[in-house]
């Protein structure tokens, strides 16, 4: 195996120093921009009246919500909210969506993924994985709302997620961080002994909108970055990229930079479901957990240069492509090859109980752009050609898997992680458009203080790459995927649901309904008025008693197109949305006693000023 | 006075088809889109080495934060919290900001304005209101971030604010809610005797950026809904708009539009102020609370088309235009009249106390530009032309408020609320562009479910009105302004302070601090790491023990242009920044034993993914 020493060598004092002064091609690229604005300028603007091609679906990182963006125009559409509270939309504030976020109120949304039909987008779901709170969630693409989120027990931080297998059979979730398994209290003096890092084999239930746990694999205690699943032929297998394969337990930044080579973990999934199937696996904490060094098979190493980020699979399902990150080096690896080495115990030795397969049996070819830094990840066209970005050296580096040659090259501003092309995750990738998702933004944007937005810059890859594009974003996408707009089926009423029984849709069958102290409400919204008991002197108040646990379901029985109402009581801190159709439900108890105004808090009419009532608080004698 | 009645027939059953149907420009708009792409393309478009000319600073209504935009690009530049949680910046969940935002993790935040010297934006701060919690906010432009929160007592929704006196000496919050006094629980049938719509003078001291509440006046209990500071000869002045002076106390759709006219609240601050000099008032809940029926002048009441909206103040300081909303018109009226009528006393009658001043003496003109519809709020350009938008027949109209003569007018998609110019509440408007913050945008973008993204469009003003672009918006814009961009001047570090005990420079300054069950940690963040306790063998570890009271302080000695950290602790919910300079606090008890991985949260070097350590939390025996 080749050795990284001399690109390892004074390394990290290097990689420091570069993220201070990074390579600067702005002037080049002002130039380049200056020389042909018009024609960018006409490519990038979508006019009233037309709609943009596709939908950018970026992670929103420590936002906890997911970003979509219309491309090419590049202006963002909507937040969803996912793992953190939303003060506009009453999520995380309503009772559904508070029950569904658990205790939880931020959260860290790493690498969204469209469900996928046949190793397609289809266009259906959008799955994503907190990192923070180490949860996954569903996001419906009908409504663009989140549908279900679970806490996933033995793991912490899933940042290898989430990707989706070509049926959407699973989505697997391997862990960041390595902790004790039931992340119980244990010293780090014992981490080889007593930390795993954790991958989860999490399904969704389509029927019923639920995610679950198939089952778990106890890998080693090493750090789990990213991953991708096989296409086609390599369709049952799937890999992902470690690093601190060092077993370093402080000062990472040194300590988990050590060996010159970490590993692509390999598996076959449904080597593992039938293990699982056969019983071959332990229960911990509930979960059923395969532990690799003792039920052999399915699952290999591969040696990769050292601490790989993106590890990608080509659109025809052949090759994987790792990217170095500390090592200046794309390695492309053959899943025939692997599959070979697999069949006849190429072997390497072993490494945690794992075997390893040999290098030199796998690998296909070490990629070294001139002067190309810091690769990250890997995306493709429709041509099968890859664009890896490179962190260091600020640009997205094209080139050939098959050859190796390097085919075109442009800076992005600046330090870009992952990148994202027109279905570029897909067996059948557009071409058209790649999007740098760029750490740094420096001067690029008007200042809004110390803390800089990131940004986005839209390449055209349809001939020469060039920017066309920058825009700014809030922190923090971290990995997208871009969907052909016409493949996204949105509703836009949500019909009738006889059987809910919080639901009211006759102005006279609202009620308030009163058990000790506890009070029901079963209320409409509509344009421009609420009525929570249509047979009362004042049909828009509510009165408690100061204690009362108060309920109030609201349904908006405007089922028109856009009619979105809200429903907010001053100074309780409520808020929540109710979309055309919908019904929603509030619950808290009325411990502050007093006068309160109610009002619809999204724009719905020309009166929706005129849309409020009082919630009325009788103090306790 | 002039009777609105034909206007007023059937009023009400027009308006709710109108927010259905909307009369249909948009087939014009295409046209004319078409036929004009390229320029509009490349008016709009800030190739990258170039920045916007100036930030729009948008409310963001219940998402309690603000938005920031650049013009004429209309990218997105940054998401400020101020009345909400934000997971991404860690707002709310920091022990500073968490102090700030009292009780409340939602907002609804309405009506930014700028601070001004001599009438004119000063780039310096910008205050906003919480219609939802009745509170008021301050932003430092310095470093775009939220430096103090209050309570207003007495009120419940201050949504006519904020407006500011030309030199910043006051921002005016009156309330849109009447509630009693104190919020006490008093019924609705004693709703004119015992509920109040209370105005409160709040002022900013800037050298402890702490903002204060000088006095209160108790009004009518009527509805106040927007408002605007005069300028030059009309500078100790103010107006605001009114509705609901019927009084009504249910179904205010109807109710509240009965009686053909509202009022305009003509108000003098600086006789406010001499009376509360002189103990002209009453102490109510700790506020010097101003009754107007007992202490007379410095407030009159001035007839207008019912229900305005917005009242506006041209920017010479002469006149104040109140928009209709349910009535047609335009009515431009002087200030020099209302002097001299409240000098001579020229009244008709009082209501609840207040003297009326006679409408013909004051009006000085009705403008009913031809089929213009729903008139809510008006700017002004650097000619001192008027541009009002038009609700319900959703466009802008230009017009010469000298002469009432309709200049120009344009269709905008849909139903636009506010609108906002350059520099445009300024004593010198700009000119160039205005933009139409629409409340509904229908099928203008690509469908993101049942709820639509609202719609903000770019006009071109220096010649013949044209939409130049339409831009998606989250929920939800209400008010804006717009600034010069080099009027704003940020830092890019937070410099040193050396009395800050929370804050720790140096590595070996680093501690652990335990007394009984508390712990409090004087950290470091620094690329790549963390360090709690330099001494310490895992100096980015922290163990502490189940149940303990556990306080960080966290340092970013990265002294560096767009370098922040950030701080988050898997599964405890708890995420804070750090931006270059910065110390900030997070404090929480270690109520769930076990290891929990830290990690640093925004994106800062490329060994980021190596910035992280562990939390132990041993468990009680
Ligand atoms: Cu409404
Ligand atoms: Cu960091």
């Amino acid at each position: 195996m080749k050795k990284w020493i001399p690109i390892a060598s004074g390394l990290l004092a290097g990689f420091v120093a570069a993220t201070i002064s990074f390579a600067d091609f702005s002037a080049k690229t002002n130039t380049e921009a200056s020389s042909s604005t018009k024609s960018d300028a006409e490519k990038v603007y979508v006019p009233f009246g037309q709609k943009d091609d596709y939908y950018l679906f970026a992670s929103g990182g420590h936002s906890g919500q997911m970003f979509i963006y219309g491309v090419p125009s590049m202006r963002k559409i909507r937040t969803i909210p996912v793992f953190s509270q939303d003060s506009a939309t009453g999520y995380g504030f309503d009772e559904h969506s508070k029950k569904m976020m658990g205790d939880y109120t931020w959260g860290d949304l790493h690498h969204p993924a469209f469900s996928e039909t046949k190793g397609d987008y289809d266009g259906k779901y959008m799955f994503a994985t907190d990192v923070g709170n180490s949860r996954a969630a569903v996001v419906d693409l009908k409504t663009f709302t989140t549908k279900d989120i679970i806490q996933v027990p033995n793991t912490a931080g899933p940042h290898c997620a989430a990707f989706v297998t070509e049926n959407t059979e699973y989505m697997f979730l391997p862990t960041r961080f390595a902790v004790p398994l039931g992340q119980k209290y244990e010293s780090l003096d014992d981490f080889s002994t007593q930390y795993r890092g954790v991958m989860s084999a999490v399904t969704f239930n389509e029927k019923n909108q639920r995610l679950g746990i198939a089952y778990q694999v106890a890998l080693p205690p090493w750090s789990y970055d990213l991953s991708d699943a096989g296409k086609k032929s390599s369709a049952d297998w799937a890999v992902m990229t470690t690093y601190n394969t060092e077993e370093a337990t402080t000062n990472m930044e040194i300590n988990a930079s050590q060996a010159d080579r970490d590993y692509i973990v390999l598996f076959n999934w449904k080597e593992l479901a039938k293990m699982v199937k056969e019983g071959k696996y332990e229960n911990v904490g509930g979960q059923k957990m395969i532990f690799p060094e003792k039920q052999k098979g399915g699952i290999y190493l591969i040696p990769v240069a050292k601490s790989p980020h993106g590890v990608d699979v080509t659109p025809d399902g052949k090759q994987f492509i790792a990217s170095g990150k500390l090592a200046p080096t794309m390695t492309v690896f053959s899943f025939e090859k692997a599959f070979k080495a697999v069949e006849n115990k190429d072997f390497a030795g072993e490494r945690n109980g794992i075997p390893v397969l040999n290098y030199k049996s796998v690998m296909e070819r070490e990629v070294n752009p001139e002067n190309a830094l810091g690769p990250l990840h890997t995306q493709f066209d429709d041509k099968g050609m890859a664009y890896t970005t490179m962190f260091i050296s600020s640009e997205i580096v094209k080139w050939d898997p098959n050859t190796g040659e390097t085919l075109d090259r442009v800076p992005v501003q600046y330090s870009p992680g992952h990148s994202v092309s027109a279905e570029g995750d897909t067996v059948a990738p557009d071409g058209k458009w790649i999007i740098a998702l760029n750490k740094i933004a420096k001067d690029s944007y008007l200042s809004v203080g110390p803390s800089h937005p990131e940004s986005m810059q839209l390449i055209d890859i349809s001939g020469k790459m060039k920017v066309i594009q920058s825009s700014p974003v809030d922190p923090e996408p971290h990995y997208a995927q871009m969907i052909k707009a016409d493949k996204i089926k949105t509703i836009n009423v949500y019909p009738k649901d006889v059987k809910n029984k919080e639901a009211v849709y006759k102005q006279s069958d609202t009620k308030i309904v009163r058990n000790g102290n506890k009070v029901d409400v079963y209320g409409i919204a509509m344009r421009s008025k609420f009525i929570f008991d249509a047979k009362a002197k004042r049909p828009d108040v509510i009165e408690v008693n100061e204690g009362d646990h108060v309920t109030i379901h609201l349904t908006n029985i405007d089922f028109d197109e856009d009619i979105t109402h809200g429903f907010a009581i001053n100074s309780y801190n409520l808020n929540m949305e109710v979309q055309p159709g919908q019904t929603n439900t509030m619950e808290f108890v009325a411990n502050k006693a007093g006068t309160y105004p109610l009002y619809c808090t999204n724009f719905c009419s020309a009166l929706h000023q005129e849309m409020n009532g009082y919630f009325l608080v009788k103090p306790k004698k």
